[in-house]
C-alpha cells in the first residue's frame, strides 16, 4: 500500500511544509483547504462549482448525515461520494463537536455519548466504534474519531477529563477501525489532540495520541471562542509534538491571515465555514481585507468584488450588481459571494504551495499579513 | 434597417409558425420562451446558467428595476445588459401589471397612474411617456407599453374602460417612443391587447391597437385567474386579428402543455415564472408530468430528476440527493430544480421549433399532450 502522506519539501525559514496526501479518490497537494459541506453540500455551491475552482477535497459531517438523510439512504447510494456526486476525496468529521454542542441534550460516559437529535428529539447513542461504523458506510477517505471537545472557557479539571476520555476513545476507535477492515478499504484515521488552553494537557494529549498508530493528526478544541492569541499558543505548543511524516490538521481554522500564519507554523490541512457563512452575509475576502457588499459605497461601483480575482463571480459581475442582489434578497447574490470566497480560499492555498515550492514562504507570509492588515503581522513566524 | 421579424415557415396542419426576431443583441429563433428575471436575475440562476442551457433572451421588469436599484444606477452601468452582464436580447415588461396589482395603493386617470412603492411607500407617477423613458435608460431590446390590465373577474364596463385607456395610452406611447428616438437606437415596441374575457372587447382592442404601427403584438390580461378554457378562447378570438408579419406574445403563459397548445394556435413568444417558482418548491417538469421531489417515494431513488433530460442537474445528481437538499433547506436543491425546469422549458421550445421545421407539429403536439396527461389533449388544434 502507498504511504498516506509524502513530505515533499520543508521550508528553510519557516516551519511550512509541502506534501501530498494519497487517497483512493486521488492525491491532494498540501497545504490545502477543505470546503465544508456539512449536510453533503457546500452551502449555495454545486460540486461542479468546487471542481471549477480547483477544490481538491470536501469535508462533510457524520452527525448531520447520520440524522439526515440517514445511513440507509447513503448506504443504498453506495456511499457519500456517489450520494453527493463528488468523486474526489472526502473527509468526514466525527460529529463529536456537534454532539458536545448540544449542552442540554446529551449525556457522556466512558462508554459513549447519548444525545437527542436537534431535528426531531429522537435519542441516539454514539460510541467510538459506532462512529467508525457510520463512517465506514459513508466511505469517506479520511475519518475522524469520536473525541471530547472541550468548550471555552473550560476548567483544567474538565479539560483533563476530556483528554483522558479522548485517549481512551481513540484506542477503541483504532482497534475497531482495523478490526472492521476500514484501512484495507482505503480509509485513513486521524487522531484529535485536545487539552483546551492548558499546555501540559495539550502535551499530554499529543503524547498519548501519537503513541497510537493513526494516519494523521488533528488539533481540535480550537476556534471554540478562545482569543486568537491563545489559539496560536495552543498551536505552538502542540505542533512540534506531532510526527513529521503525518499530515497535520488544524480543525475549524480560520480567517485567511490565520491560515497563512498556521501554515508557517507547520499545518497542512484546514477547514472552516467562514468563506460560505461570510459570503451568505455579503462579506467578501480579498488580499486587502474584506468587502462588505451591502455598504452604500458600492451602489454604483462597477468594478469586480475583488479586482485581483479571476473567479466566475469576479469575471462576470460587478459590486453594484451583487449589492443589488443582496438588497433584493436574491439567491444569486449569496451564491456569487460564497463562490468568490471559497475560490479565494482555494486559490490562497495554491499561492501558499507555490510560495513554499519557490522557497519564499517567509516573504509571502510577511507580505500577505501586512497587506491584509492582519494583527498577526510582525510576530514570530 | 433590418426588419424586426422574419416569418420563416408556416405549419400546414396547425397555425404554428417558425420565425426569427432580429435585435441589436442578436437573433432569436421563434417560437421561444423568455426566462423571467424580474429583478435583473432569474431566481437562483446565473446568466452563465442561462447561456449554458441555450436561453436566447431574458425578460425583466420595469416597475421593479425602477424602484430598485433605480434608474440612476442602471443608467450609470450603461443600461440593463451591462448591469446584469447579459449581452443577449432583453424584453422588459412595462410594470402595468405590477402597478395594477397594488389595488389599494394606486390611482388611475387617463393621464397615468399614481402608486405607492411596495418597498417603502414612496409615491410615484407613471405615464405612458415616462414608462418609455425608463425603458430607454434600461436599453431593453423589446419594450412594452403602459397598459391597463383588467383583473379577473371584471365587469364588461370596467373591461371596456381598460380597453379604451390602453388604446389611448398606446397612441401616446408610440408617439413618444419615436419622438425620443428609441427606435433608432434599436429598441422595438409591442402593443398589448386587453379586453378581459369579452370577445367584442378583445376584437375591438386588437383592431384599435393593430392600427398603430408597433413592432410586435402581445395578448395581455390572460393567466390572471380565469379558467384555462376561457384563456384559450381569448387566444382563439384574438390571434387571427394580429398581423402575420409581427411576432405574437402570449403574456405570462404557462404550463408546458399550454405552451405547446398556444404554439399550435400561432403564438411565438412566452414568459412565465412557473419553471423557477415551481422549482423553488420542488416541483420539476418532465414530458410525463411533474415530479414532486419532496415525496417520500424518491428518498432512495438514485435516478435523475428527469431520465430523458441532459441538463446539468439531471446529468450529475439523483432524485434522492435533491430531495435531501430540499429537506435540509439547502439552496443547491432550489437551484438544481429551477435549473432543470428552465432548461426543460428552453429545450421544449427547441423541440417545438424542430417539429415545425420538420413539418410534423400536429403530431408533436398530439403526442406531447397525451404523454403529458394534459386536459388539453384531443381538442381542436
Amino acid at each position: 500500500m502507498t504511504s498516506f502522506y509524502t513530505l515533499l519539501h520543508k521550508d528553510a525559514r519557516t516551519r511550512a511544509r509541502r506534501g501530498v496526501i494519497h487517497t483512493s479518490h486521488g492525491d491532494i497537494q498540501s497545504p490545502f483547504f477543505m470546503p465544508v459541506g456539512t449536510r453533503a453540500t457546500v452551502k449555495t455551491l454545486s460540486q461542479e462549482d468546487l471542481h471549477a475552482m480547483g477544490a481538491q477535497v470536501e469535508l462533510s459531517n457524520t452527525y448531520h448525515l447520520f440524522l439526515r438523510p440517514g445511513l440507509e439512504i447513503i448506504g443504498a447510494a453506495g456511499g457519500l461520494h456517489n450520494f453527493m456526486s463528488w468523486q474526489k476525496p472526502i473527509l468526514t468529521d466525527s460529529g463529536g463537536y456537534q454532539v458536545f454542542s448540544l449542552t442540554n441534550w446529551r449525556k457522556i460516559t466512558d462508554e459513549g455519548v447519548e444525545f437527542q437529535s436537534h431535528l426531531d428529539g429522537t435519542k441516539h447513542f454514539l460510541t467510538p466504534e459506532r462512529v467508525m461504523d457510520i463512517q465506514g458506510v459513508l466511505g469517506s477517505d479520511m475519518v475522524m474519531p469520536l473525541d471530547e471537545c472541550s468548550p471555552y472557557p473550560c476548567s483544567q479539571e474538565d479539560a483533563a477529563a476530556a483528554v483522558r476520555r479522548t485517549t481512551l476513545w481513540l484506542k477503541r476507535t483504532h482497534a475497531h477501525f482495523h478490526a472492521a477492515g476500514m484501512h484495507t478499504r482505503g480509509q485513513r484515521l486521524f487522531a484529535i489532540v485536545q487539552g483546551s488552553v492548558y499546555r501540559d494537557l495539550r502535551e499530554r494529549s499529543a503524547r498519548e495520541l501519537t503513541a497510537i498508530d493513526t494516519d494523521g493528526c488533528a488539533i481540535g478544541g480550537v476556534s471554540v471562542g478562545e482569543p486568537v492569541k491563545e489559539m496560536f499558543e495552543v498551536l505552538g505548543w502542540t505542533v512540534d509534538l506531532l510526527p513529521e511524516h503525518k499530515p497535520r490538521y488544524f480543525m475549524g481554522i480560520g480567517m485567511p491571515d490565520q491560515i497563512v500564519k498556521a501554515v508557517g507554523m507547520g499545518i497542512d490541512m484546514f477547514d472552516t465555514v467562514v468563506p460560505t457563512r461570510y459570503g451568505r452575509y455579503g462579506t467578501c475576502f480579498t488580499d486587502k481585507g474584506t468587502v462588505v457588499i451591502r455598504n452604500g459605497q458600492y451602489k454604483a461601483d462597477f468594478s469586480p468584488l475583488d479586482p485581483a480575482c479571476d473567479c466566475h463571480a469576479c469575471t462576470n459581475y460587478s459590486r453594484a450588481y451583487i449589492r443589488h442582489l443582496f438588497n433584493a434578497g436574491e439567491v444569486l447574490g449569496l451564491r456569487l459571494a460564497a463562490y468568490h470566497n471559497v475560490h479565494y480560499y482555494v486559490k490562497l492555498m495554491r499561492r501558499i504551495r507555490e510560495a513554499i515550492d519557490a522557497g519564499c514562504y517567509a516573504d509571502f507570509q510577511e507580505d500577505f499579513l501586512v497587506r491584509y492588515g492582519s494583527p498577526l503581522a510582525h510576530r514570530e513566524g
